[in-house]
């Protein structure tokens, strides 16, 4: 299982909307066959690792980290081609997490007098599926927010100026985040302060020739947050290719200028007069993002954390002093401590010369 | 030689203002004596190693982490206890600091026919002694600046409002900053809001009792920075025992108020009309401080840094966010980029529930 697991891990920046699956086929001490998900169209984990393993797949025993697909997609069901290559035994790593056919893959196996075990290193598959799995259970992209701050907590100074805080390594792993994430979420005044493009490139991501080319064939969509529309058409933000999408508090007849330069405006306008980020995230989530990603300012960052959308903050720290004066991590206007809210810190790693800190919310129970 | 340091390093809480040292006697391939220096007035590291030996000192080699003395102080200098045991070879890690005095114990030994290398390990000999070599070179004491702050920089609510950011082992760890330091400096505003007696307190050291015991035998000396004396003699800070020293811009008739809780008052006014904080430092180094800790608010601290006496920079960071409201890790009013500060990040780690983060300055160059 430990294997599928990397083998899964393979598709980390190319299976969106799919899950990342590996799968592993055992024929007593010999693997027969292994195979992975590389993207949606093609074929699932289990059908890649029959197709290596050939008459070898008959008794052999099928570790998948994920239940195998008891219905038709775009590929047909992969229990029912495990069921044909008449494979023993399968252990899968967890159940498929859409609560409506939770089970049914498993259950099909077991129907055709496959032996079926379901859990071995869970943890570790969640891990790797975090925004399929809530986008199947909630509706909802897992919701990282990224930002770069310094080791006094602040990500720009007074003035909006702000750019390299932190060093190449640490922007090299902010474009993996990107690269693994259906969207990435920024507001106006960071597009227009920054001139930032948010696209992933293939240079900038530090990985393999390969690996960086298959990465960046799937752009993710680049969300914009315009309640104002103040952005113009002319922003590096449009003329980067790969797709884009304006969310404003009214459409009016803006609809088709932004359609004649390839992007697309939606008006998602909250009772509050602003734009509605639950919607927007819904929204999202349709649309078959798993994993969104937030590289915005302190507002922005600050209201979706205040609206407890936020399943992980990701804070790249420099060695660096900006001062009392320079702006704060996120908008959080808290008055007393009882406000303060306390957060787990998952990982903590050196990136380069910066440290980036991964911490989750802990909501009140 | 390795020895040696671990056993220098049994000083930490007990030898200030004196270095901690340590000495390792070795004979062929056997041990034959080890000392350490435990506090002023008692034995140094090379005669409690030489009592150990006894007559087996005697041709032995003598790994000692600092040049050994050569002149009287309170006890007799080691150079010559050295050569009176006919120790044949002296191998140390580095040269008295003093650059007065540097060199001189190595060369009575060479003039007594004593093989001396010098040099090794000398790396981590000085990391054991960074006040007392900062002091014997610059007239001044190692200088930590020691903060708690939330993950998003915050020390305090805007209203003050701050205790317990950070939880029991941190605190168990500032305990023990303290108790290794000459002085602890703190400010008014720190001393009234907090009512902290700033002690080091046997029971909140996480060290064995032996260790613990002996460390509060010696309580760092509190210093209270209070320009316009506003703390009153009730409070905490000086009921509490161990010595006190109030730093104020003038004394006027007030000394002896001081003076008759047991207390001292010192009127070291700056060009600014505040307290002269060169000043202050170089007034401890004169009274014998190697390492001082300051334990203050945003602009006490602050003003170190800006100053820059500070060495380095102690921050607790709690997973917790303070919000944007709260108050900053040091007042320093950068207003643009090229103000703001870089600083080398010497270590990082987990403690308890938070991070240490350890940072010293990086000056231009």
């Amino acid at each position: 299982m430990s294997r599928a697991l990397t083998l899964a891990a393979r598709g980390l920046y190319t299976t969106e909307p799919n899950p990342r699956v590996g799968c592993v086929l055992v024929k007593g001490e010999q693997v027969v066959g292994e195979g992975w998900h590389v993207q949606a169209g093609e074929g699932h984990a289990e059908v890649n690792a029959l197709a290596q393993a050939g008459e070898q797949a008959r008794g052999a025993t099928a570790y998948v980290t994920l239940e195998p697909c008891s219905h038709v997609g775009k590929t047909p069901p992969c229990a029912d081609a495990l069921i044909a290559a008449g494979v023993s035994r399968v252990v899968a790593a967890m159940q498929d997490p859409n609560p409506l056919v939770a089970g049914n893959g498993l259950q099909r196996l077991r129907d055709a007098g496959i032996e079926v075990t379901c859990g071995l290193l869970e943890e570790q598959a969640r891990e790797l599926n975090p925004g399929f799995i809530k986008r199947m259970q909630l509706g909802l992209p897992w919701v990282r927010v990224k930002l770069a701050m310094s080791l006094d907590g602040r990500t720009a100074m007074a003035s909006g100026e702000s750019k390299w805080i932190t060093g190449p390594a640490a922007r090299a792993d902010v474009q993996r985040l990107r690269a693994r994430s259906g969207a990435v979420i920024s507001g106006a005044d960071s597009v227009l302060l920054d001139d930032s493009a948010l696209t992933v490139r293939a240079s900038e991501l530090g990985l393999s020739d390969e690996e960086a080319s298959a990465a960046v064939q799937r752009q993710p969509l680049r969300v914009l947050i315009d309640s104002l529309r103040r952005v113009p058409l002319e922003q590096r933000f449009f003329r980067e290719s790969g797709p884009t999408l304006v969310i404003s508090t009214s459409a009016e007849q803006a609809a088709e200028s932004y359609q004649s330069i390839g992007s697309e405006l939606l008006a998602l306008p909250g009772d509050d007069g602003k734009v509605d980020l639950p919607t927007v995230l819904r929204t999202l989530a349709e649309r078959g993002c798993n994993e969104v990603l937030v590289e915005a300012g302190a507002a922005l960052s600050g209201a979706f954390w205040r609206a407890g959308l936020v399943d992980e903050l990701i804070v790249y720290m420099a060695p660096r002093l900006l001062g009392s004066q320079a702006r704060p991590l996120m908008q959080l206007p808290f008055e007393s401590m009882s406000e303060a809210m306390d957060v787990a810190v998952s990982d903590m790693r050196a990136i380069g010369q910066d440290w980036r800190i991964t911490a989750r919310p802990i909501f009140p129970s």
